[in-house]
């Protein structure tokens, strides 16, 4: 008998994803859509969102569209300060949704269960329908992506993105179609070797930094945290537009930058932060839509990781973090690290 | 003729800070009373805070003292949906403050505009009352911290911190009487020597965490910043939750964690979290209370800097950042850099 292959788990929930997400579009819509009508009668004026790690990346997608889609006023909950700290607060005409894959958290469940009391319409997100935050919340939407046993999280946040761009899109009036092709363009994402190959090159680096803006920005978060979790190296996630403000004195020939590029309005405020970062001879990898890179030519990047082009920028973190779980594995495996176990952490987190 | 020393410009406005607040105190509070009432006036139902860098740990900060203090729902905002994606929320009923030492971010004055066009009460909390960050918000407040010369923040950092405390605890029925005694606090801490001893001990350390939760986690995340602008190594912050969240498997013998641990449900709530990095065997530096760390008499923590006892815990961070800048200094020196010039960095950063 041989030792199972470092990563297997993580690899294969990697590639689960088109599925997770044709399921997710092919049996979750009803339910959302339900989830959605009953938001849209309370007309909510505000927005929370609640969540911690992995989910905490969806949170803040969930905001940008809640912010742009929506127009509603947005905020990410501290937890504690419900918690540890007793606030209390009208939460009347506020709309708060708390995402976790396993629905456990306590801090989660705590803070979701006061803010119901405190009258604000609860949705829980997660993938775990009996779970206690799915029981605090008014409302539940399952994300379907089916038991994840890999610590690190992968086919939980891409379907955690979906569900709340077609939550948030049915409450905004629209029925989630420009989603239909995901599936598609995962699979062809997966098939693209690029990622793997990428693996050789950051074998030995140990600090890096992931920017982006908008849209990207959680996928530049997620990409930072997966790369920490699997590979232990410091990944830094900045905003393009927090870079200028200070860390990019960090910024040298021994860091690279991994940029996220989507074709819309938050690759072109990326702009100028690559151009200050190509003065600064920056090693950039740039992850994007691939007319956008094959626009630049090279001129703001060292190495380009091209995306298939034509998704919608709000629908683009759902594949553009693909390559990057790819990435951490393979990086995780070529350091001789097992992915599928990282130290000192276990699959569910529960803090209060 | 020498050349200046490294770093005067730096620790010369270190040094200032107990004048500043207590220049801000005398002076500053009639000005604030004003805008507080007419704040209350509009009774606001939910705050967005703007900023960046530096002054979004400010702004972090306030949004703790608006949960709790004020129990109103509150948000940082991502200031690209209102600049680059053109978002149009309706925010009546919403208090809006943009937090800037310069007041000349034109991402901020932009956003700023628009949300008061939006119906939000806007209040601009500047060290630069003729700033066009000033004049865009309906109100304004002034920090009081003088010129500030050096590219690192600390001065503003501290006198933005009791500004919208001032501002904040006078909206909620307060004097802001708890924060008189917090000059002769800072004085005293600038007087101890502990923080530039530790500069030894951190002479060599490439990557590093600082954590925290409540009201010290924007000191974590301040004093991460600091650290990266001036001595460019890799120092991550987390929330102690979110720390157990993956993070915690970053942390090893290469990577020393500093700990902020004020006197109060913060303190209480990060316990768990050292208790965790305690079994990994992590190498802790505990900043705080000194009754506090007496109590854990070493049990928590590698090292400890401890500081006076009797800051109400909403009052700490203003202290807490003293020895942690100090640090930053004295470290940057120590390799050789100059904290006062960092590579890449202008004192005004322009993003859009």
């Amino acid at each position: 008998m041989t030792a199972p292959a470092r990563g297997v788990l993580m690899a294969a929930e990697i590639a689960e994803q088109p599925a997770v997400l044709q399921r997710l579009l092919q049996d979750g819509r009803g339910a959302i859509a339900e989830v959605a009508e009953a938001v849209r009668r309370r007309r909510p004026r505000f927005a929370l969102l609640a969540a911690r790690g992995t989910s905490d990346h969806a949170a803040l997608y969930a905001k940008y569209l809640l912010e742009v889609r929506l127009n509603l006023p947005c905020g990410l909950v501290s937890p504690s300060t419900l918690t540890a700290y007793g606030a209390r607060p009208d939460l009347a005409d506020v709309l708060w949704i708390a995402v976790s894959q396993s629905g456990s958290s306590p801090d989660l469940v705590e803070s979701t269960a006061a803010a119901r009391a405190l009258g604000a319409v609860t949705v829980a997100v997660t993938n775990a329908p009996e779970s206690p935050l799915a029981s605090a919340a008014e409302l539940s939407v399952e994300v379907l992506a089916g038991e994840e046993r890999a610590v690190a999280a992968t086919k939980s946040y891409t379907a955690q993105l979906l569900a709340l761009y077609l939550l948030l899109d049915t409450i905004g009036g629209g029925d989630g179609s420009a989603a239909g092709d995901l599936p598609r363009i995962a699979e062809q994402v997966l098939a693209q070797p690029d990622a793997v190959r990428l693996a050789t090159r950051y074998r030995f680096v140990e600090r890096l930094v992931v920017t982006a803006r908008g849209f990207a920005y959680p996928t530049a978060r997620e990409a930072a945290l997966k790369l920490m979790e699997t590979s232990f190296l410091s990944a830094h996630a900045f905003s393009g537009a927090d870079l200028l403000h200070g860390p990019l004195a960090m910024i040298d020939e021994d860091r690279p930058v991994i940029a996220i590029v989507p074709d819309g309005a938050g690759g072109t405020a990326l702009e100028p932060v690559l151009d200050r970062l190509h003065e600064r001879d920056a090693d950039v990898l740039l992850v994007g839509d691939e007319k956008v890179l094959a626009g630049w030519a090279g001129r703001r990047s060292t190495v380009d990781l091209p995306l298939p082009s034509g998704v919608p920028e709000e629908l683009a973190p759902i594949i553009q973090i693909i390559p990057l779980q790819q990435l951490a594995h393979a990086m995780s495996v070529a350091r001789g690290y097992d992915p599928d176990a990282p130290r000192g952490l276990s699959k569910v987190t529960k803090t209060r």
